[in-house]
């Protein structure tokens, strides 16, 4: 092996260039020069590439790679793209792929085809132990840790020597590529704690497991949450977590790359919903299906703006005596609309972090509401001294007071959507969405011509 | 070692008797009532406990615990909590804690205290290696690689032999805590490279560095963005990554932890911009500076209502003719802002994944105008169905062509805002910030009365 120093590879920028490049080869056939440019490359790289290219360009590159890089490269394509290369696969082409991907995502790989595909497939699986793996994990909900986990895992009977469990790691070794510690097991394969690699390194080789592995070993049962499993490997720095059943058997193991793509999904939803796109925006991005992501929470937006305008309807003959009644109407609703957001994100947050038990719930309370009430005398001591230089005192007085009570109320229900929500389970980050926000807007020109109304009265 | 099954640890959560148990043990100095309640929980957990105690009890709790596990704790801290609780302590005590935490995280404390603090405690650290070390990352800035990395790893020369190789990871074994692989350098510690435990385990005794270690590692310079490096680990699904200067010098080691701990507070910073939030809003939790986090961005937007407010008082004499005008305001600026805020998601949300090139430019704004004519279609269709019913055909025109250019404006701006800031380095989540929806309203209320002033004059 050559002494030339490493050259620090982060990251690859795909140019247009290259995928030019990549695409000409391929329309000429010229393997070899396809070969010479993606051999260097890793192979999420190669995906990254890929999602470019059409169906029957990725066949022929997949084509050109052996059959466990290709396996690494079509676990790393996006769903949406992967569903559309592999249409063009056979049950027996794909079958070969699936020996060399982890049970994990070969699982989810198989729930994204359609249930006849998804048979002939695992029909075309000669190995027993790589099927019945993939067909266990098929049965687990895709948001459960069940559905995080993978097969892959090296475990340890706690009766053992090291030797034989150094002779294990080897049999294993192909199979299991992310290795940071052995599980130790029963003869009922029930979990009893763990070995890291670092401590077998570093054992005598006549040790006995029993001797040296740790009994505390944090699992969690295949049910749990997706997003208590991020959570908990978050709290406790952990690289892997072992997944174990109700009775306490090692059902497999969760990784930590895992993990941090449902945290980066989690942050991505919750901003979706905060904007109104539904969930699940861009599976395809056709003009229509992205329409269609945006226009639900844009129609009922609109229901409320329409609502909105009857419900000022109502005050017409106010607005004919006195027309500067609608000037102050963004004002109202926009100031509303931010306090409502910057309340619920507040409450949002600390609801993920889970730091809520600090203070009791009226403490708490009393906690939004004092600093509503700071926010909502500067607010509304500067609007009154601007509409007072520009409108009228009467006025002046009429918006402050509206000002003043919007704020208090969506500072109030900014902080209590999200705690209902989430006590029934709902994901609280709705409450800074648009139906909340729509809500706010109309809560406030309710407060705004009441206000008005009553004090022109006077 | 007992054969007890394990208990799933899933998780500790800190209950108020729980709480109320610890500070009465802390008030009547039973220390063994406190060890036995605190002994089982791991540091984490413990942190957790400290978040709800006061400085005094914190410190007659971290009396009572081991150095390591003390240091643990208090790396898990919150920052403020920790900076409240560490002003408790002598810069001799705090220095006894630096010996047992990791290079990185003593580097962020320290960088936490005043500069005289700071000089004292590394002045009371005996052991040159470790002042050094802390001294040296101390140069980086937070948010850079250099800012991330540890000291702490294991490396290998590659001209050792596999039994020196062990034999350096059993001196630092204790120093290292997460031992993925060990890395690979030259005389003058240049990076050639990494050998996985796992091929440690496996080789034999007899083997060479040299033979068995793999030339391809993905490493990062100091100098590195922070979100770089998060990028780049996610990618690739690295555990650990490697820091090198521009030399090629190995510096550091940055572990996947430290990572996901930049994505969820970079996901957290994101959602408190677009919620008009300024970047680190609870420092401390009293109300006033709770206020003052939320202010600024409330004060900015009623600036914008009170520029709509002169903005509608142009057309003062058009809403004394008709007042049903003032109706549709709320409809207008919630559409315009709902509308940009999702355009502005999106691409924000495609700018992180870098998944931009698929499309051109032009390409691209292509789709957006036409996903945004879709909607505008179909909403105006919907709104003027309504305010023909409601009101009258002109009105209905009036604010269907209205609201039709807002959407489509808004789009527009929802859609360059965040390329232009992302093109000038700026964070573009800004874009979905009330500024942007502050000028959205503003835009939507200009082409607003625009349409109906001229439409009505025809």
């Amino acid at each position: 092996m050559s002494e030339q120093p490493t050259e620090s590879y982060t990251g690859f920028e795909l140019s247009r260039e290259f995928l030019e490049e990549i695409q000409t080869s391929i329309k000429s056939e010229d393997r070899e020069r396809l070969q010479e440019r993606l051999e260097p490359l890793h192979p999420a790289d190669i995906s990254q590439v890929l999602e470019e290219l059409d169906a029957d360009e990725a066949k022929y590159v997949l084509a050109q790679l052996d059959h466990e890089t290709g396996a690494e490269i079509i676990s790393n394509l996006e769903t949406e793209t992967r569903r559309r290369f592999l249409r063009n696969f056979s049950s027996e082409e794909l079958a070969a792929y699936m020996y060399h991907i982890d049970s994990d995502d070969a699982a989810d790989i198989l729930n994204e085809q359609p249930i006849q595909v998804r048979e002939e497939i695992i029909a075309h699986i000669d190995d027993p132990k790589v099927a019945s793996d993939v067909l266990e994990l098929l049965r687990y909900e895709e948001d459960r840790a069940g559905g995080l986990m993978a097969k892959e895992l090296v475990k340890a009977n706690v009766n053992w020597s090291i030797r034989q469990c150094i002779e294990e790691i080897r049999r294993q070794a192909e199979e299991v590529e992310r290795l940071y510690s052995v599980y130790v097991v029963d003869d009922r394969d029930k979990l009893l704690g763990r070995v890291s690699l670092k401590r077998i390194v570093l054992a005598n080789d006549r040790a006995r497991v029993a001797d040296i592995y740790e009994p505390d070993v944090i699992a969690i049962e295949s049910y749990r949450d997706a997003e208590e499993v991020a959570e908990i490997m978050r709290r406790y720095d952990l690289e892997a977590i072992p997944v174990i059943n109700v009775q306490g058997k090692l059902l497999g193991r969760i990784t930590i790359d895992d993990v941090v793509d449902v945290i980066t999904e989690q942050a991505e939803k919750d901003q979706q919903i905060m904007s109104g796109l539904t969930e699940t925006p861009e599976d395809d991005d056709s003009v229509w299906s992205l329409s269609r992501a945006r226009l639900p929470w844009l129609l009922i937006g609109m229901m409320g703006g329409l609502l909105g305008a009857r419900f000022i309807g109502v005050f017409e003959d106010d607005l004919t005596v006195i027309p500067a009644m609608a000037f102050f109407i963004p004002l109202i609703t926009a100031t509303g609309g931010n306090v409502g957001i910057q309340s619920s994100t507040v409450v949002v947050q600390s609801l993920a972090n889970r730091s809520a038990l600090g203070d009791s719930f009226w403490g708490r309370m009393l906690k939004v509401l004092l600093v509503a009430l700071v926010n909502a005398l500067v607010i509304s001591m500067v609007v009154f001294g601007f509409v007072f230089i520009s409108e009228s005192i009467k006025m002046a007085f009429v918006v402050a007071i509206a000002l003043f009570s919007v704020v208090m109320l969506a500072s109030l229900m900014g902080t209590l959507t999200p705690l209902a929500l989430d006590h029934f389970g709902i994901n609280p980050a709705v409450a800074s969405g648009p139906f909340i926000t729509t809500a706010n807007d109309l809560l406030g020109l309710a407060v705004y011509f009441s206000v008005a109304h009553l004090l022109y009265q006077l």
